[in-house]
């Protein structure tokens, strides 16, 4: 690939624009906002100027509602030889294209699952997709050419390309990520208007299940309104598991012996399922389950006391996998919980301790 | 308070014991389980032998089933001038009491709000409540000199004790911790017969929402058997507005544009309310909404880089409030998100680019 044209520069183009520059592509941006081509143009990410000729690939960042009918008009045009799209969606934008009638051997729906909490030109990085899964959807009609320009610039943005079918990747979104999203949402909702006196007793478990209800919601229903159908499906199926839990809670209210063991098994039988699913969520390396052991810390939360723990440990060699900083209600006072690998979790307990660190067993 | 009995030496009895005999109080020991009761001991928790006299409090540390029925033996024994328990839930075990006919104005029943995953003597430390919230649940009939004891082993454990209603407490962790665990079951089980191609889009979303369905149902069975009521009584409510949430979805896919217009401001009200419930959630300091700013720091997943990172930020005279490390799939490079106050965001920004650090914008 040596020449790309990416029609819309927010947060996702400018960023692929960024990652094709610096690997020598000559990069064309155009953006409905003039602005924002000419703010990506400065950051580096190519020329807001109009590409002499056909360029080899163009790639179209527009929200979802309009992928279909920018790509629609640039193929008629013929400004590339490829035609991609990174929309969340892809069987939505599919199916509009070929209302449509265009021919679509040399059109790739694709998805870089990568996001950020800002968006624009200015929230972009040439690293944004590294190591992150990047969805293609060819069809047996997709030009092999068009794919391997679609794997050319997954490459160049260091991402791993996974190649899935257009309406398997959006119930695959939907179970993965919008399903949860919703409904963190409806547990966080339901604080709202809760007592303060309750809200204070807010642990880890639901600052954890909440976390992605702070998004904005604007983004989220633009997400959720291009893949309304998938979303609702799985929702329904989280909504039935719901309602027999309910009853398998009423049912351990029962005097009946029997109807309370009933309770029992049905309250265990959600716990296990979610024991199941859990371990199958990837962790840091891929798909690896997590089977890091926790070495806790104490601190008392003075600058400098998490750089002289991360020195220690470093001068035990051994690496932190990940860091999980827990806090006191209402006091300085706190547990830093540094995961490690099971074998390194001796050695670095030891070595902490022998440097003054309380650590909890 | 000069002399304590601690029944039920599992993680929490002997944890309040290791604090209390710290602090000087003569403490007895007692499990049903004798084995437990002398390990406790051995760990410097106080003695397994019986007091000769009465001891100023008891404190019952049995499962949410035995709790009733452990105190009343001890109360018709007389083993105390005060009585408490560290059950998770409240209402039940008094209402309990109350129907054996016990004179109860020397109990008081309570909860400190800290768990671990382990269980047992052996995980047991003397600092398990510091900073943590622990509830009291006195009643109009309960003895001032019993509420002060309380007070004391309280303070003796460094936690932060909280004033409710029983029946308000057994509702209130059912809606900030009871529910929560079971929505974050629900969704983590369907994940457990999704396909694989789905399971490798997961990213931090629903990492952090499946996070707490890792725990040992056994365990939850328990808890949830002690609270199904109120529990019941706010999964309902989720399950009403999941219902709506489903509805909404299902309007979006309607030609009628009123009734996709419909779908819109419902999945706007969900993600709105959700919003509003997250900010309540008590973040690092007690109850102030989370507001700090991220500069996400590239690494390479060295060791001793995560040092080299806190140590820069420490030159910098910044306070890292939290820290989230995000790993790209199958890759060894990660981002580190270090979270500070605003205001410090900008020094630390420029402070590790001098250093050498890529900083994503």
């Amino acid at each position: 690939m040596r020449t790309a044209l990416v029609i819309g520069t927010g947060l996702i183009g400018t960023s692929a624009a960024l990652a094709l520059a610096q690997r020598g592509v000559t990069v064309h941006l155009a953006d409905r906002d003039l602005e924002h081509a000419r703010t990506a143009a400065g950051l580096g990410a190519g020329t807001d100027e109009a590409p002499a000729g056909p360029v080899d690939l163009a790639i179209v960042a527009a929200p979802p509602a309009h992928v279909a009918g920018v790509l629609a008009d640039a193929m008629r045009r013929g400004v590339a030889r490829g035609y991609l799209d990174v929309a969340s969606v892809k069987g939505g934008p599919r199916r509009e294209l070929e209302e449509l009638g265009l021919d679509l051997s040399a059109y790739i729906g694709t998805h870089p699952m990568s996001g950020r909490e800002k968006s624009g030109p200015l929230a972009a990085t040439a690293d944004l997709f590294e190591g992150r899964p990047w969805v293609l959807t060819p069809t047996r009609d997709t030009d092999t050419e068009v794919l391997n320009l679609a794997l050319e610039l997954v490459s160049h943005c260091r991402a791993v390309p996974v190649v899935m079918d257009a309406d398997a990747h959006d119930r695959a979104v939907a179970l993965v990520s919008h399903m949860p999203h919703l409904v963190s949402s409806l547990v966080a909702a339901r604080l709202e208007h809760a007592e303060e006196s309750a809200v204070r007793l807010c642990g880890q478990g639901i600052r954890d299940v909440t976390r992605v209800a702070a998004s904005d919601p604007r983004m989220w229903i633009d997400i959720l309104s291009a893949n309304p159908g998938p979303v609702a499906d799985v929702l329904a199926d989280v909504s039935a598991d719901l309602d027999e839990t309910v009853q398998a809670l009423r049912a351990l209210q029962a005097s009946d012996e029997a109807k309370r063991h009933e309770g029992v098994t049905g309250i265990e039988d959600v716990l296990r399922r979610g024991n199941a699913g859990q371990i199958r969520v990837p962790g840091k390396h891929g798909s690896a389950p997590r089977a890091y052991e926790i070495v806790a810390v104490l601190i008392d939360d003075q600058p400098g006391q998490l750089a002289r723990i991360f020195a220690d440990a470093g001068m035990a060699g051994v690496n932190i996998e990940d860091v999980r900083i827990e806090h006191a209600t209402g006091q300085q006072a706190g547990l830093v919980q540094l995961m490690v690998e099971p074998k390194a979790a001796p050695v670095l307990t030891a070595s902490l301790r022998e440097r003054g660190w309380a650590i909890r067993q």
